[in-house]
């Protein structure tokens, strides 16, 4: 079988089918990332979590990336006047994100798979079109120039949110196609807190770092050489700084001063950085059906790129395997006949409402972080359910901890409960229906727990009636 | 100015700026159908309610459409027994939709615009691409054959679904282009009740006609000849009947007489239209901007198609021209800068949450239709309504009400009050707290009106924490 694309995703997806037997052949279009730096500015570090793990473990693989993992326990909000103040992401111990190097990842993913002798890695050859009815993919080699064509049993696109096979299902208008891409008014840049004399980190390395300002933010997650990797989320049109207008070095400056001086004094080559360094757009794509008959199927990004927001990115798509691979092996040993054509309907059937789901938690948490972690309601919302969870642990998850360590539920369902939760605990708070102080005692959270419970029971059992 | 497609929202466009006095050119791919009969088995005709005779009034054309409409008061549903029972849209007797043909309509609003001697209209010319940087739409003559191409101050795409302005939107990559197409599993296919010999309809007339089945419907609409156009939705590949199974004549006539016996004894030419006449598909679209810079702007179908289950098609189309005119008027009036970008994304702003909002309602009401109908939960909702609206005409109008009837709020308003209505209802119904019988009095309707109020109240007060 082929996969276009040794990303993330598809390097995962290889080293699972090989070793489940099959033999791969797998295409992409950049150089070997273990060989040569191609990095180029681009999001350099992601959060790994329990959902991404899972699917590691399923190949053998979560011990070697723990160790590549920098632990985040919580956020560390900034304000403008350097002032921070922590916000953990769960009561309980176990759980929080991880900070992972895209590369040194993807790395030890290929070198995984390369163990095998049943999967071949092609590299620089870059997919220009599918042929998807008669399965042939069009490649071009970035080292000769020339073009070349191969064909496959079947063809798995884990080429990204500029996917060819995804362009190939539209252009080559087979079938239905359902397609949306949606660009949020926000692009992000890419700058560089580096490690200290010593190769030390200079701002704590257990949380992720954020610096709220409503119409824009800036983040920083910590890298193993001490070096934190910078994004700023900017409009590129509206507001007072945004993309467009920030052209000039003293006014880039300028609004760094005034909105994020702590930060300004750590990022020593920001002018180079932000000049040099690409503004790229985000944007949500979904689309249906993933697959055309039995020979082709679109995964990870390909099918359904997300914004970054709820650092769930990467999860999913190592989650597209886990789940492809529970109805692979349901077809397996089933006596059903085996049939691509059911395998990937199967697959997309139990997938895609939860790839939608993560969609809209991911653009919900853009606006929570930009504008509701400093929001006193908000706060106090915070606040309890940290409590909940810290004296709860078996009885209460919040939807941050219910999509993010709650691998055993999917997205969707994760999606519904935590929103109806967080509906109850704000009309609660909202309505002084709750109160907190700084040592609330079991009981007192005793009280809130339940009445939390049974304000997201009925909201549950409202909607239900709609649907 | 040039206007790019003269059909409904294309002609009525043409004609309001026409009558402010703007010199049109529109260019239309399609032979003139004052001439020529292009209707070809696609939907001919149409629903027309408030909204869009509130543009046509705008213009002067109410009056003359209103000689072709045939109202209709309400649903007519039709069990498999050939059994009817019916549902008034409103229970205020002034509140009625309207059976139009498409190309009648169409034809009065030509000739109206081009009684103005600032409009002329070029049929026959297939607009193939715009360059949108330099206002140059680029045509192809039908007679001729010809290549040629119009450059313009400004270029107007009301090119319905398929436009090519908006296509050139997405090939062009001069802007980041949110766009989404979603299709429905379901078809949809046109057949024919003719007159009776007599030239009389052979049904009531007064109704708009259902044949609800779950899976699958059958609708019929009233014409000024005497016959009906009936539309089938089916899906395509689902269920024990579906239009890729529907192959032979046999099939097609067992499904039919299993299904709708009483509509299929009406329809004598079923086997040839069946098999003539084409299997569109059921889409919505939306996209945004809707403009690039001050040269180019979507309107109607264009910028929002949407499925046909709420009516709204072609009075969504014809509100863009009442909202448009609205914000130049204003333009026009005020001292800013008459600037075509500003006005652009004036509109946009103003208009575009009321599109989405109708396009999430209209798939709403596939399933209410489909499903929903003959559910007795929804039937007693249904009643209960029409009892609040015939009784308290000022204080209730229920979600199609507000939809269809009150042209004076915004769908996104309408949607969000309708919503939060009929989950308010439905809970009451279901948690047995309001009882309907025969005849109930005005104290009872009274005590039931207020509960749906309040609980209409809390409920969008709940939901509006979380936004």
């Amino acid at each position: 079988m082929l996969i276009i694309g040794a990303g993330l995703c598809g390097s995962l997806l290889a080293l699972r089918l090989a070793q489940k037997g099959y033999k791969v052949e797998i295409y992409e279009s950049r150089p070997d990332l273990r060989k040569v730096d191609i990095s180029a500015g681009r999001s350099i570090n992601l959060a790994l979590s329990d959902r991404g793990l899972k699917a590691l473990r399923l190949c053998g693989m979560e011990e070697k990336a723990r160790e590549i993992c920098i632990p985040m326990y919580g956020r560390l909000m900034h304000d403008s006047q350097g002032n921070t103040f922590s916000s953990n992401y769960s009561g309980r111990e176990n759980e929080y994100i991880n900070s992972i190097s895209r590369g040194d990842l993807n790395a030890i993913l290929l070198d995984e798979a390369e163990k095998h002798e049943n999967v071949n890695i092609h590299f620089n050859s870059g997919c220009k079109k599918v042929d998807i009815e008669n399965k042939i993919a069009h490649f071009k080699s970035y080292e000769t120039g020339e073009k070349f064509k191969v064909k496959a049993d079947v063809i798995f696109g884990t080429d990204g949110a500029g996917s060819s096979l995804r362009k190939s299902y539209i252009s080559e208008r087979k079938f239905l196609f359902s397609y949306s891409q949606n660009y949020i008014n926000h692009g992000y840049k890419e700058l560089e807190i580096p490690a200290d004399k010593n190769g030390n980190h200079q701002i704590s390395k257990e949380h992720l770092h954020i610096w709220p300002r409503g119409d824009f933010m800036l983040i920083a997650l910590p890298n193993m050489d001490g070096s934190f990797t910078v994004t700023l989320f900017l409009s590129y049109d509206e507001g007072e700084y945004n993309f467009n207008n920030l052209t000039s070095e003293e006014k880039m400056i300028a609004f760094f001063e005034k909105e994020f001086p702590d930060a300004l004094v750590l990022i020593p080559n920001i002018k180079e950085e932000f000049a040099n360094n690409p503004t790229g757009p985000l944007g949500t794509i979904k689309c249906s059906p993933w697959s055309y008959q039995n020979k082709t199927l679109l995964m990870g990004d390909s099918a359904h790129a997300i914004v970054p927001f709820y650092g769930q990115g990467m999860n999913a798509s190592f989650e597209d395997v886990v789940v492809f691979d529970e109805i692979l092996c349901h077809f397996e040993r089933s006596r059903e006949i085996f049939d691509w054509e059911a395998i990937f309907k199967a697959y997309q059937k139990a997938r895609k409402h939860d790839t939608d789901a993560i969609a809209d938690l991911a653009i919900d948490n853009f606006y929570e972080m930009r504008d509701h972690v400093a929001n006193p309601l908000f706060k106090e919302k915070r606040k309890i359910e940290m409590d909940l969870e810290k004296t709860f642990p078996n009885q209460y998850s919040s939807k941050y901890s219910l999509v993010t360590f709650n691998e055993n539920i999917g997205y969707n369902e994760a999606m519904k409960k935590g929103r109806a939760q967080d509906k109850a605990l704000l009309n609660l708070i909202a309505d002084d229906e709750v109160h907190t102080h700084l040592e609330m005692t079991k009981e007192e959270l005793k009280v809130i727990l339940d009445k939390v419970i049974y304000e997201t029971d009925r909201i549950l059992e409202e909607d239900k009636i709609l649907s």
